[in-house]
């Protein structure tokens, strides 16, 4: 697929989200394929998290289709059982395990409500390059959580959330739809990624979250995009004026929004060609709890939002399987996509 | 496929049906894939037919999916518009708009009730290739369209349509298929095709077309293929003597056919295994006006005998792609098909 | 699939499976592919078997979809016809044939009510390479047969039989799943295949056949591999100390079991990745007798048991298609799968 320009279509070295942290249930298995690596995700007894490579190294059968025994996992093929670090401890009618026989287990962490599996060379990852997407449980939002599946590869889906101009128009029936090349976009380089920030003035804000806020504003949204495909955006809604205030840079905490919004997103490509995408949207607990319903349509019109880019973006990835000779050309709303891609490239290719 | 004998599987230097052209409404999109090209056709607002490449020159979306707005058409991902001849005249946000950012168009004509593109180079073009077929409205005839589709090559259908010998075996259950190999088929050369008539003696009118002629009749068989794979057929039942009194010949027009049947057929190679055939079928209107449900009954007949052809072209062409060692040998009604191949390759390989 | 290590993945110098002689029906068609070729199977007036190429030696069509005319097979795309021998005897329309308008026509015999095909050059097949099976109208035994098909290649069945390993892990919910390594497995070398033998010393019995046997015995396991998936297998209940008294060797016929079990197998590779297990299970005669339904609760458990290994092999082989450089590691019970593919490998490449 020349559109995606070189052999190497993931990252090894960073961080990918392979679940929510409630979806790796205990005693159960957990089965993804990350980067077209087959792994398989369990909790031991103390609550901690294992991901071994799905494939037993004897003759390769799944080992998802395992059975946990204590914190070990059981091939239920031929029974040859791994500890949690991947080393073989047992391979029946066997006294020596050869040293060979072992399956990669692969860095994994439960932070901010994500289960984070690092993919390349374990003994570079670091913690610390685990993006600080907002949890759950956090005090200050009220969020709603879930996933969809895409057939198209990653990179188009964050091609779609880096580039707002497609808003106007594959949402043209959505609410806020209309005006986004009118007001310039920020996008300044992060180590691992991107900020992007944009102020539209004058928003109509009944329009923006119906039934909640009226009247007029100005409207701050803000959001990183961090390798391999993790978007954290925050919007608000402030007092007209408020952006001429801040210079149109980012409102400090003397500014308080009328409404304010979260979303904590993540794309994983799964295979070449398909990829899950996991969110959160919310607002503030204190907001939410004056609009009982607020998350409740914040979720619903992300979902639309969701499905109109899915179709979309799906329809992109089969004109270009079935027309490999097509070429991409830039326009200047392609900047995010293109630091974007810049910066994958410089870490596909290390 | 080596059956093909060869890479090209295409003619670019012909016109394609690309539709009936009632299938092409006003204001809105006709999607189709012709030897592998993604093509987009509409009507502009005075009727005029449009043909462009269905894949934006931006990030690949199918322009199928776009809106028209007037004349042009505008992509819905990020918004570029495209005017009829595939420039772009939109690029949201930018004023200047670079030079490549073109789609192609492809010229498109409107005739004898198809519509019909010209895949190769627009500049070699040519609107006398197009072949005379008899569209829908003519005086003389009344005629019935459809379309069907096959998962098969294109090639496939066309030596089907070439070579008459099959009938007697894939429509043994049908009407007319005995006795096809004694009454020898002419085949004459045509500059991009084949023209190919038949004699039969001695015909039972009375199977022919059931209810409507009696009696025993010589039945004259007539038609023209032409590139790439347009068959214009005609048959009529005379009154015994007529093949000796016209040498087996053409019989002009002071010989009267008791009964008289015209068919245009196209079949399109949509990619190189599947490909949409398009077809009409009739009688002359007088005899028609005679017997009201005549056209119907033709129509039903031609939809059984497709029906069976299809079923059967789709078995061989599974079977070739199963067993890509196998050999095609040909024997002495083989003649038109392969006089079709020549032509096809001298013109694929130009 | 470099897991089977090397190009050729099938035996072309031996017997294959082809159906059971009953699915051989008088006056109709059976396509099958075997090792990648189409082959159609047919009945004489006589009863006796033809097994030709499913494709037509002129246009590729397949001949199963062709008509019998007594002893021939007629293709219905174009009317050739073909003798038992594979020679077209018949070309609509021509008089002369050519020597080269013929399909191959496979060695094919009827023995122990299978349909046995030579898939090698016919100069060098020869009958006593038939595999001894047990037929299903043996005197001493009553047998019940079917077959059933995998989305696998027939190697990873062969696998799954040769290695009893698996038993305690896959059918661990079935009766017989426990303790299958601490008694060993002998294996010796057949000059197409190998010899397997196994006492279990002190088996609850009652578990093996519920209902049916009491008590404790010795249970003896034996069965032949026979090249390219033949396999040949007996077992039996003995009074306890039988295993002592014969050496731990096969029992003689002065040993008489209190309950015995004999299955014909046969796995046979249709393509690269799809599989036809045929089978029969049953008792002695005289045992059913005394138990009208032993061999229908045989059949149910072996079909239970095949229902299990069959969803295993094929993840095993989704596994390995997905994720080609996973390497197989052998341990201690892979002797049989390797001896089997030590044998297959030689033949495959002579």
């Amino acid at each position: 697929m020349d559109v995606f320009e070189g052999a190497k279509l993931f990252v090894k070295d960073c961080w990918y989200v392979a679940a929510w942290g409630h979806e790796i249930v205990e005693k159960s298995l957990y089965a993804i394929s990350i980067a077209n690596e087959p792994i398989v995700i369990y909790r031991k007894g103390n609550g901690e998290l294992v991901a071994l490579r799905d494939q037993c190294c004897h003759r390769l059968a799944p080992l998802s289709r395992g059975q946990l025994e204590g914190d070990h996992l059981r091939c239920m093929y031929h029974g040859l059982k791994f500890a949690s670090d991947g080393r073989c401890v047992e391979i029946p009618g066997e006294k020596k395990i050869p040293d060979q026989f072992r399956v990669h287990s692969y860095p994994v962490v439960e932070m901010h409500s994500w289960v984070w599996i690092w993919i390349g060379d374990p003994a570079t990852s670091k913690s610390h390059l685990i993006p600080p997407a907002i949890g759950l449980e956090d005090p200050q939002w009220s969020l709603k959580a879930g996933s969809m599946d895409y057939a198209a590869n990653y990179l188009l889906i964050n091609d779609n959330l880096l580039d707002l101009s497609h808003v106007a128009y594959v949402h043209h029936k959505g609410l806020r739809g209309d005006g986004e090349l009118q007001f310039p976009v920020r996008i300044s380089k992060l180590e691992r990624g991107l900020n992007i920030q944009r102020w539209r003035l004058d928003q109509d804000s009944a329009k923006y979250i119906p039934g909640s806020v009226g009247g007029v504003h100005d409207e701050f949204l803000c959001y990183d995009f961090l390798m391999p495909g993790i978007f954290l955006m925050y919007s608000g809604l402030f007092e007209r004026g408020t952006a001429v205030r801040c210079d149109f840079g980012k409102p400090d905490e003397k500014f308080e929004p009328v409404h304010a919004q979260l979303s904590s997103q993540a794309v994983t490509g799964l295979t070449d060609g398909s990829s899950r995408y996991f969110f959160s949207v919310g607002a503030r607990r204190k907001e939410h709890d004056q609009h009982p319903g607020l998350v409740e349509l914040l979720w619903n019109l992300t979902c639309r939002f969701f499905a109109e880019d899915k179709e979309m973006i799906e329809a992109q990835q089969k004109s270009i399987l079935a027309n490999p000779s097509g070429q991409m050309n830039s326009i200047a709303s392609d900047r995010g996509p293109a630091m974007m891609r810049q910066i994958m490239d410089k870490y596909m290719n290390v």
